[in-house]
C-alpha cells in the first residue's frame, strides 16, 4: 500500500521505470517540471488532456494493462485527429486507499506499451489520494506550422469518410484495445486531403453533428454505406460510441486520388457529405444523445 | 445539473468564457487538441501536471474561487521553481453527480483569475463523471535553452535560501491563497543565481532532504534563521507544508550580490547550506514524514 510520501516517491520511480528511456527529454520525471527542446519555429505545438475514471471508462474487472493503454490511446487518438505527432505525456493518477501497487504498475506498463510504437516519452506525473481510481493524461506534440487539421474548416459538398468499422466497441472490448489512427491522421494532413477531422469517441451520432456544427454546415449520411463491425447494425454503428476511428472530410474532386493512393490496410469508407447549413439527413437513423433528435 | 453531453458542451463553453481571450493560441478549446506556435529553437519547453482532490487538497466548505486558484497556482509554482515562463494550461475536471454548475463556474473563475496576471491562457480541457470533485491541471511553458533550474545541480557548500515565511499554511488559508513566486523564480534563473531550486509543497522537512538527495548531498539547517509565519514556531515552519515558497541554493561567493540586488518585496532568507553526502544536521528539529528521521 502507498502510505508515506517517500514510499510513494519510490513506487512512482518503479512505475516510471516501465517506460522507455526518455530520449527526447532534457529533464524527465522527478524534478518540478519536465524540460525538452522546442521543436523550432517551423512547427506548431499541439496539446491535449483527457481523463478516464473507474466505473465510467473502465471497470474494476478490466485488465489493468488495457486500462493504462486506453488512458494513453485516447489522447493519441486526438493527436491523430489533428494530423499531429505526439512527443511526450504527463500522467496524474488518483489512487484509492488500499490500491494494490502491482495493479497500478500494470496500468503504467500498459501506458508504456501503448506509447512505445510512436516513441512517445513520459515527461512526469503526479499521484494523489482519491475515492476511485482515475488517470488524467496530457500530451504535447507537434505539427508543421499551419498544418493541424481542425474541425471547423470543411466546406459544403465535402465528402465524409471514416476509417475502420463502427459499432460494438463498448461490448466487444475495442474501447480498451483500439489502435489510435496516428499514421493515417498524419498522412491525411501531410497530403492535405483532410479539410476537417475528428476522432469518433462519442459515436458518429454525436460526433458527426459536432463536426458539421463546427464548420456551421449540415450533412447527409448514406446509412447503407456505413462500415459495420461484425454483429452490428447501422443503429449500433451510429450510437455505440468509443470507436476511436477518424471521421474526416475531403473535397469531392480529390476523393478519387485519396481512394487510389491510401497506403494503409485500415479500411476507408465514404459515408456521406456535408451540406449547406440547416439541412440534416440521417437517412432514417436515430442519432441518440444528439439533442436535436431527442 | 450536467446531464447530457451536449448540455455539458454548453456548460464547458460557459466556464471557458470566464478565461481571458487566448491570444497565444492558434486553436483553442473546442477542437480535438489545442495548437500554438512553437517558441523557436532558442527555447526549451517546460511541462507540468498536477491534481487537487476534494477532501485531500480542499474541502466542500472552501470558497470555489479559491479552489480553482489553488489548482492553477500549484502548477504555476512548479514553473517558478524551474525559472520558467508558463504559457498555457489544460484542465481535466472530475464532476460528481448533482454538482451545482454555478460552483464549478466559480472554480473556473478562480482559475482564470490566478492565470491572468501571467497572461497564461486555457488551451482546453475535459470533463468526466467522478465520485468526488477533482481538477487535474497541466501546464506548458518555456525557458531560454539550457537555463531551466533543476534540483540535482547544487554543489557542497552552496547556501540554502527560502522566499517568504514558513508554517501555518494548512490552518491560516495560505494553502488556498498563496502567490506563486514566478517573477522571483525567473529572476533567479535569468541572473544565474540559483544552482538548484524547488517549491516547498510538502514542507521544508520533506522538501529540503529531497533537494539535497537530488544533488546527492547532505545539509545543515540553521533553525534560528528560519523565517516564521506569525504564530508559528520552527517545528511548524518545517512540518506544516503547503508554503509554496521557493527553496534554492546559491554559490557562497555570490550570496552578497544576491542579497544586495534582490529586487522584490518578497522576503529572502539564508537558512543553511548543503554539505558533503552523508552529513545531515537539522539543528535539533524533527523532520516529520522524512523516513530517515522517523
Amino acid at each position: 500500500m502507498v502510505t508515506a510520501r517517500r514510499t510513494e516517491d519510490d513506487w512512482v520511480r518503479r512505475w516510471l521505470a516501465r517506460w522507455p528511456a526518455p530520449r527526447n527529454l532534457t529533464v524527465g520525471a522527478g524534478d518540478d517540471c519536465a524540460v525538452l527542446p522546442a521543436p523550432g519555429a517551423g512547427y506548431d505545438l499541439v496539446l491535449k488532456t483527457d481523463a478516464i475514471v473507474q466505473d465510467v471508462h473502465f471497470t474494476r474487472a478490466d485488465p489493468p494493462r488495457r486500462i493504462g493503454a486506453k488512458a494513453v490511446n485516447r489522447v493519441l487518438s486526438d493527436f491523430a485527429a489533428m494530423g499531429a505527432e505526439p512527443l511526450t505525456l504527463t500522467v496524474s493518477v488518483g489512487l484509492p486507499r488500499h490500491q494494490a501497487p502491482a495493479r497500478i504498475e500494470q496500468c503504467y506498463a500498459g501506458m508504456a506499451r501503448a506509447a512505445a510504437p510512436y516513441r512517445v516519452s513520459l515527461a512526469g506525473g503526479e499521484t494523489t489520494r482519491a475515492a476511485e481510481l482515475w488517470f488524467s493524461v496530457s500530451g504535447l506534440g507537434r505539427v508543421p506550422r499551419g498544418r493541424a487539421v481542425r474541425r471547423a474548416t470543411a466546406t459544403p459538398g465535402d465528402r465524409l469518410l471514416v476509417t475502420g468499422t463502427l459499432g460494438g466497441a463498448p461490448r466487444n472490448g475495442k474501447h480498451l484495445t483500439f489502435t489510435p489512427r496516428l499514421p493515417e491522421g498524419r498522412w491525411l494532413a501531410d497530403h492535405r486531403f483532410a479539410t476537417a477531422m475528428l476522432d469518433l469517441s462519442d459515436g458518429l451520432g454525436k460526433d458527426l453533428p459536432r463536426l458539421a456544427a463546427a464548420s456551421q454546415l449540415g450533412f447527409t449520411l448514406d446509412a447503407a454505406a456505413l462500415p459495420l463491425t461484425r454483429g452490428c447494425d447501422a443503429a449500433a454503428a451510429v450510437n455505440d460510441g468509443e470507436d476511436y476511428e477518424l471521421l474526416f472530410t475531403v473535397r469531392p474532386g480529390r476523393l478519387p486520388a485519396l481512394l487510389r493512393t491510401w497506403p494503409f490496410a485500415t479500411k476507408l469508407t465514404p459515408i456521406g457529405r456535408l451540406t449547406r447549413p440547416g439541412t440534416v439527413n440521417t437517412d432514417g437513423l436515430i442519432f441518440r444523445g444528439y439533442d436535436h433528435f431527442d
